[in-house]
């Protein structure tokens, strides 16, 4: 029976998801948390069991061998040879990753050269990389990278209205992330939808606390909404998105912020929902403050979904038409009220909710009606059975 | 036969334009530039001939001064008490103005109040209409604010998803610029569409070395893109339009750029246009070049064309619809390759491009066929008239 596992790296978790193949059956899912941070946290899932225990992780590669060691001590894991592939989500991919790739000494490099674009997150994956590369030295290694599906986007739809330097010398430009998501979600409705990818004008929406959404032409990325990093585009939980850069400098001449980072966490953290609603980042308690007559929560509410919707209405624009529109993830998949709002100011295109379908939990499913003019639906996204097929496959491929 | 002047004070330079109303003849135009740096040009047209001379001008006073001895010597003004009104534009009036005011000490405050949110314009307005009431107290003195008509946004369009408190403390918020060209290009728009304004859903497209799209629905202001300073928006001549805000930070710690208003100055005078091309900020140059292969310059093309496309797009979304495009300003009413790109990426939305009233020049004229879905115009903006229109306005409600 032949395993695969994909891995989620941050700098102080792990969590990961380990597969059969190709039959895709999950055995185990677990987190490990606070990794170096003392009272760490492991949580393991399998068989209709949980595993819960809190013991000191002082490092990442503690935390892979204990992983290691549990998964044989729970008997979900046998024989370490079945282990095949090892898939690690690499958040920043710079132009170097296009597609999944098989991790060589310049893959893990180019990792390790662009981290400070992604400053929390790819140092954390590199080093999952590395320690799991040593530990299980028979497994091909395998990176899907968050920004490799943009790697399609038109130059028109990448390069900012910067001195061109910027791009030539430091790489500025649009790269995106969720490009896993969005791949993924985009052939799942391709599928519902009875026609190839390739045929199909979509805008696939990943609302979850950070969220971003895509064009999707020609069965590629055609543009999409985070940008340089993932600060950029629609209102997120604590991120800004889009805003005007001069009131970076306003408000850095006019306050005690003076360090252009400082400034740049503010709009990271303690921005989008949570700074205007004052309330909370979580999409659940936004809509209950507003019912209970909160205006700031009414107002952050508000401001998201005219963010969705302008997006939407620009891709549809870009793409010179539009077929259909997903939602996906935490807010996309369980938010009743985020669907039906965006739907109702997209009446206009022709979209028409079905309440029924949209009211529904935990399924793939249509929730605009059988005539809508633009079909809508809600997919269930999994990043980890994505990063499983594409180790699965790069890992036949190069026996 | 009464007068009124329409001013636009900048920093070093003083333009006018005089009418006979309520007629609304242009009775001479003209400009005085190098202000207060030596060798100070004075450029006035009038009755068909043309005065021009080089001196020195210390300050705006002794601009002021001469112009008005000017008018006098040149038999274009007899008899000053002639003069009722004198209008001046205004580049930001924060949440203060919204709509033509009579200049108050109230009003004089305000625009100084609020200076360094447009400190190249506003020191330079104010002066201009301190100067001005001084020296012809009979005359009314009236404010035609850029951001004013903008006032009618609804909060999910002006608030940005940043720590609310900013807008409560600093007064950060989208307000928007070229108020008085969109409204006013708006308003000849209905005129040639035969219907109440109130009625239309537009998209004003003002394009020229400072660009700005405005989406105006039920004869207002609904949402526009430059936001709480004219940086933001699309790709303009010099100015970046809208960026992903955390490339402000990388580039910061990356280069010798250290100080954020340093890199703000670079987004605002050496990015758009200029920045990507690296050939000029001229669209007729960009043009030219991208003719005979410059691929930079084609991109900057591309980029711009695709930024237009894309707040059309967005605007259509916001406001559940869209019924006439309208083109103005440099590049709108004078550039045919730059609307004709537009017309056709917009295609979908059933817009057809009149070709051979594409191709014409210096009139208001529909440039989409007759059966074209969405309606596109280029009309001529005239923000001089607008001002003195109001001010003459407002001259004769205070008599």
């Amino acid at each position: 029976m032949e395993k695969v596992i994909a891995i989620n790296s941050g700098s102080s978790s792990l969590k990961f998801k380990l597969f059969e193949m190709p039959e895709e059956k999950v055995l185990a899912s677990g987190l490990m948390e606070r990794i170096g941070l003392g009272d760490s946290i492991i949580t393991i899932k399998y068989d209709g069991q949980k595993y819960e225990n809190v013991q000191d992780l002082n490092d990442h590669e503690q935390a892979v061998n204990l992983l290691l060691q549990l998964l044989e001590e729970l008997n979900i894991i046998q024989d370490f040879s079945e282990l095949t592939g090892v898939g690690h989500r690499v958040v920043a991919g710079g132009e170097y990753f296009t597609k999944p790739t098989l991790v060589d000494d310049q893959a893990l490099a180019e990792i390790d050269r662009i981290s400070d674009m992604a400053p929390l997150h790819n140092p954390a994956n590199s080093l999952g990389i590395k320690v799991f590369k040593r530990l299980l030295p028979q497994a091909a290694s395998v990176v899907v990278v968050d920004t490799a599906f943009h790697q399609t986007m038109p130059k028109e739809n990448y390069i900012y209205s910067v001195p061109y330097e910027w791009y030539k010398k430091y790489g500025v430009r649009r790269y995106g992330a969720h490009g896993t998501s969005h791949e993924y979600v985009a052939g799942e409705a391709a599928k519902m939808l009875g026609k190839p990818l390739a045929d199909l004008k979509l805008v696939t929406c990943h609302l979850g606390a950070g969220a971003s959404i895509t064009a999707i032409k020609d069965g590629k990325s055609f543009d999409t909404s985070m940008g340089f990093t993932p600060l950029a585009g629609v209102t997120m939980a604590t991120r800004s998105g889009d805003v005007d850069t001069s009131l970076l400098s306003y408000v850095m001449n006019h306050s005690d912020i003076k360090d252009i980072n400082e400034m740049v966490d503010i709009l990271n953290h303690q921005s989008g929902l949570t700074g205007i609603s004052g309330v909370s980042a979580d999409m659940r308690d936004i809509i209950a403050a507003a019912e209970e007559g909160n205006e700031r929560a009414q107002l952050a509410f508000d401001i998201f979904i005219k963010n969705v919707v302008r997006y939407i209405g620009q891709y549809t624009a870009e793409m010179g038409g539009i077929d259909g529109i997903v939602f996906t993830a935490g807010i996309g998949e369980n938010s009743q009220p985020v669907r039906s709002a965006i739907m109702k100011r997209l009446a206009y295109m022709g979209i028409t909710e079905d309440e029924k379908e949209n009211a529904t939990f935990g399924k793939n499913t249509f929730v605009s009606t059988e005539n809508s003019k633009v079909k809508v639906l809600r997919i269930m996204t999994d990043e980890e059975l994505v990063i499983a097929r594409s180790t699965y496959k790069l890992a036949h491929e190069n026996k």
